[in-house]
């Protein structure tokens, strides 16, 4: 059995998670996890973050709509990090972008390279 | 242009990479870079990371041969965690397997789903 238990999490008790669309295999956001956070998103397949900013749970998409339904969560060699391959519903980023990780740094200057996504 | 010192940092003044492989898009490892091993890694391109065990820059690949070329550097929306797309040699694992996320978790149990590369 899975114990998220069995995992190591940092000094405020968590663990990063990366989320992956499962099928084109853009990497979407990083976030944060905490052994709850985790046994719910695999409790019910809603991706489950620990918000650090409002100290809470953050089911992602709760209010925005663009939610997360897991397909499945890996785990790291050293236990210290989630791969969550996901099926986004929309934006996964709060700018509307597909991807948080819309700007790339080319000849030493940052360019967006995303545009949001019309609504 | 782009400055490494921009970018928001940990307590510890760590921020999470994640190293992706640019042509599959594999997710491959994440691990820790400071200022200093941003700016060095976008330097000469060679991805050299903050090793949090022994404090002390890791320049990917140096004693196994398994080296990170860094194709890409991404920023994600907060500035508190990167994406770099690299060209890896060999494993980007220590236990030889081409990604650490090796490990699934499947009906509530782990399940490893890569072998390590033959040598």
């Amino acid at each position: 059995m899975f114990d998220p238990a069995s995992l190591k999490y940092d000094a405020n008790g968590l663990i990063p998670a990366i989320a992956q669309d499962h099928r084109s295999g853009e990497v979407l956001m990083m976030a944060w996890m905490n052994a709850e956070s985790v046994a719910k998103t695999l409790e019910d397949g809603r991706v489950t973050y620990w918000s650090r900013s409002r100290q809470a749970f953050w089911t992602k998409g709760e209010s925005s709509g663009h939610v997360q339904r897991l397909v499945e969560m890996r785990v790291d060699c050293d236990r210290d990090c989630l791969l969550l391959l996901v099926e986004q519903t929309g934006p996964a980023c709060h700018t509307n972008r597909r991807s948080c990780f819309y700007t790339a740094v080319r000849d030493a200057t940052e360019v967006v390279i995303m545009a949001p996504l019309e609504t």
